[in-house]
């Protein structure tokens, strides 16, 4: 059985808060202490980037002409527009409302992952950026468990994107630590002994997704998800730019 | 908490196989007896497909010339992409060993669906189908759940589909009974109190990827899987066109 539980008692992360701390001690509360190696801790970006203060005053910021041209194409805020360009290595589509960009950190996501939700208070004129390098945020957290806790968990920085073609936005993986993030099942056998043709499974994009549905994407406040019962290929290396794929076999730059 | 738990004992499944009796004998022998109506059944669509005997020999199969330039293109089995081409609307990708389509139920995916993986035994020239109208397969087993049972959980039919720019291939809903797929958040308030810009989730997908994290791609051979401790939203005419994002609104076509 694989089971999904929300740690309650997180309060809202503010700047420089200890995240693996704020975990730690939630553990015993949410009931499920002690922690293990083999569990799998699920972060929305927006609460690693409250904490890595990613945020970012509009009142300070001064569009540059391409916001300005790409504002008035989109109804966005021109100085939003123009912090979503800071992170932004190719603007890929441009929706009524939508700007889709390859984000320097490789996906290609709405907006540059820049959002006002759960960012502050109405009328506070605050955007949130996406951490500046997730896996490091991944690793940082479950080095910082690790010296509390005595497990080092896998970390899995999630985001919710929209895709082509499928409404609705999923979970994906912007940041792991601990865990292979994509599953090579190539060879492996079906049930009839025959070598399996799609190879490739997302696995901490599906991670992400399953803990979506619990920490949910307005007022729940539950944004730190234990994944426990599920096994995972373990890799102190491994990186969400795996999950990015390589330009060469993308059929839909 | 949220549950995820597959249903043992669930042989492999034969055309004309009765999937909700066989799904109704598996609820004690898997410990989640009884039944609710606030739960969630997926099944793959592979295990649909072959209750609904979707399975084509090969030898039968004369592919067309459109069929015979897409193969030679993709290095496929020119009779498999011919039985693509049954359900394919329109070629929107063709790459070195794939064709992307959109399939007539509407959904954009690989080989529309065509598949041998988990078909039958090496050599035997099968391939399968997606269900002919999944929506209309996952009411089917729910009613035949509530006969059997006297409950009616939600059912979601999952398939796996690779996505643009990520590596791996995620679960999907390609067919809902019971359960709106894709929730609207419009005018919600966030933590701070400021009505949600993004505003659809893609619930039904979050729920297949969930459950594909469990059910396996390979010879696991557990193809249903139950999710319980999740709330949705009850709609007895649901349906997974619902998923399909509108020409219009769609830039990636």
């Amino acid at each position: 059985m694989l089971s999904l539980i929300p740690l309650t008692g997180i309060p809202i992360v503010q700047p420089r808060d200890d995240l693996g701390e704020l975990i730690a001690a939630s553990l015993a509360p949410s009931g499920v202490a002690p922690l293990g190696d083999e569990d799998i801790l699920v972060l929305t970006q927006k609460v690693v980037s409250r904490a890595e203060n990613r945020f970012v005053d509009l009142r300070t910021v001064q569009p540059s002409p391409r916001a300005l041209e790409l504002a008035a194409r989109t109804s966005k805020d021109a100085r939003a527009v123009e912090v979503m360009l800071w992170d932004t290595d190719e603007v890929v589509r441009v929706g009524p409302r939508v700007i889709v960009v390859r984000h320097r950190l490789g996906f290609t996501c709405a907006n540059a992952g820049v959002d006002a939700s759960n960012v502050a208070e109405p009328g506070a004129e605050m955007v949130l950026r996406l951490p500046d390098d997730p896996d490091l945020s991944a690793r940082r957290i479950r080095a910082r468990l690790r010296e509390l806790t005595g497990a080092a968990p896998a970390v899995v920085i999630s985001d919710s994107h929209g895709r082509p073609w499928r409404e609705g936005t999923v979970g994906v993986a912007i940041g792991v630590a601990g865990m292979l993030p994509v599953q090579d099942l190539r060879g492996v056998p079906d049930l009839f002994g025959r070598a399996l043709q799609i190879t490739l499974v997302g696995f901490a994009d599906q991670v992400a997704a399953a803990a979506s549905l619990v920490s949910g994407q307005a007022n729940e406040g539950l944004p730190v998800v234990l994944v426990r019962g599920l096994p995972f290929q373990p890799d102190d290396t491994a990186s969400a730019r795996q999950i990015v794929r390589p330009p060469e076999y993308d059929l839909f730059r």
